[in-house]
């Protein structure tokens, strides 16, 4: 194989950190594959890591030793991410997406993939400190934004059956009330998915009275869980008091007038 | 702004191009940022290119003139691919997959973003050439694959609910017969998820008779969409004849033996 260039491997590296988010990489695997000394990979990683930092990107981290490697953290600059907040914001106060009853249409904004990747990186860089083991969500709405969090944690994500149908195994089940409109429902989670005593983060698309996160909460403590933070794309204002604490969202639903057909939704950019 | 280097550049323009799959990206966008003229701004992207093309990451178009522009579609190379359909066949045969009725465990593999994402890449390749406008999949373990073949075709994704239960205006629903088990089961799809007369691919985990696959297609009649082509991961010897045709799987399930506790299963390399 011929030499590579600087320039080539940069492109190289560059592409396998972007791929592989928050997995220590050996640096044998660059010095292996290029053939090269470990002194030149560190100088190119230098380079990279330099243009990360300078732009946002998020942060590489290097270990030197035997068991020395290089660590990249996903990250989005906060002028980006408080640009990114407010053009949700501005999608979602479409009179259109009133629905009937007051609920906001949401469906096409937690499945665009863009959308699901970004709110993933944010909350990857939000969380990624704590450590957690895996990203915990009920289905459906909220698997696409739990799940691109997952990807830049680099862990397992874990789905909670809505109901009680599951055809995995043995299950724990649990009926739980829905905090705003009181409904008894049922949710359910196969004991193989998740090993008991894990470190969890639990991740949805919307929460108005807590009644499902708290039902999750429930649920994990099942598996002797620990749940070290909850994160939502949007919370309501009212009820102000909420079933679960220590939440972090990233919008503000602050009223839905099915009458006069206004949305008032905000940014929350203090929060992450 | 300080003058970028060229192996700055490229770092940059690496990190851009994989994070905008299939958008053709004008190259207004960097000669602005950098500050360097179009010429420039091409011969680093015919660096990137040819790393690219050479490690089977995918293909890098350039178009010329006022209009030009960059637009990457994301590649694996066979040997990768091969690699990893392997590995997905051997993780698959581990005999405690097998659930009572001689089902095999799969939730653990498709809610693995690597494997979803690397599936994802696969379709997205080999579907991409047909132009789809939309990925279609069936709630809820088709999900974390249709959603990575959606990101990596920068098209939407549109989830059709298992069930009549949908909160999100009118919706069309249709009672089905699953091809296997031969029971009647309901989905649905809201008419605003779906514009009229567009070009889909249905992305699903497994197909034995192809019961929810014809559904799906049934289904999107009534939207007078188009569907291109059909993708699953995994499909079954047995039945030999399927409810759909022309659909693409990526690996083949021979035998579940519930008694001598043996899966039989492995890749179709030849399908992508």
């Amino acid at each position: 194989m011929k030499n590579w260039r600087r320039i080539e491997r940069i492109t190289v590296i560059t592409k396998i950190l972007l791929e592989k988010p928050n997995l220590l990489l050996s640096m044998n695997i660059f010095t292996d594959f290029f053939q090269v000394a470990k002194s030149t990979i560190s100088e190119d990683i230098s380079i990279i890591k330099n243009v990360f930092q300078r732009l946002g990107y998020g942060k590489i981290q290097t270990q030197t030793g035997a068991g020395g490697g290089v660590l990249f953290s996903p990250g989005v600059s906060p002028q980006k991410k408080a640009e990114f907040l407010q053009s949700i914001a501005d999608r979602l106060s479409d009179p259109s997406r009133i629905l009937t009853g007051g609920f906001l249409y949401l469906t096409d904004l937690v499945f665009d993939v863009q959308v699901a990747d970004m709110v993933g990186k944010i909350f990857a860089e939000h969380f990624g400190a704590l450590s957690p083991q895996y990203v915990v969500t009920i289905e459906t709405k909220g698997i696409p934004l739990a799940m691109m969090t997952a990807k830049y944690l680099n862990i397992p994500l874990v789905i909670v059956r809505d109901g009680g149908r599951v055809t995995e195994g043995s299950a724990v089940s649990l009926n739980y009330v829905t905090g705003s409109s009181r409904h008894i429902r049922t949710m359910s989670l196969s004991r193989r998915a998740l090993p008991t005593d894990s470190k969890v983060i639990i991740i949805d698309d919307f929460m108005k009275a807590g009644g499902t996160a708290k039902g999750m909460s429930e649920l994990l403590t099942e598996f002797k869980a620990e749940v070290l933070g909850i994160g939502v794309l949007i919370d309501t204002e009212i009820p102000e008091q909420k079933l679960v604490k220590n939440y972090t969202a990233l919008l503000k639903l602050s009223k839905v007038d099915e009458s006069k057909r206004e949305i008032i939704i905000y940014p929350q950019n203090g929060e992450v």
